[in-house]
């Protein structure tokens, strides 16, 4: 399965709670796009949150993280890897 | 320690070979400044690099990047994960 690494930007303040309800809210739905969120970091001072998910696609990320309400602003298939 | 993601950027085209040697040259020296890599994702098409670890500071990261050849474009602490 494809390996993905999404990037979310804007969300400067976000907390430990706040990543968690919008994992959570990923979490919930992926299985109805065959997706698979693995981890998430979030740099609360810049804003930026990476997300990395193996799925059958990009689209398929991008779809359940619009249905969770965070759509991600750009998302990249990594797979070369070390 | 704290946690960082670093992106670095033109690097299309990236193989599994060329990111390996890249991270071993990040690996062979990174005791030096108290960092530790522990992984990389890339994507040959966009040229996105995504690089995964703990050190003392953001500093102690793009020192290492720096000497190895391949200085980070961003380095984002990211304290808060899920």
């Amino acid at each position: 399965m494809p390996e993905f690494m999404d990037v979310h930007t804007g969300m400067a303040g976000i907390t430990p709670e706040g990543l968690l309800e919008a994992h959570n809210a990923d979490l919930a739905i992926q299985g109805e796009e065959g997706v698979d969120f693995k981890h998430a970091w979030a740099d609360p001072e810049s804003g930026m949150v990476f997300c990395l998910s193996e799925a059958p696609d990009a689209e398929a990320v991008q779809r359940i993280h619009e249905r969770a309400g965070h759509p991600a602003d750009s998302i990249y298939q990594v797979p070369v890897q070390a």
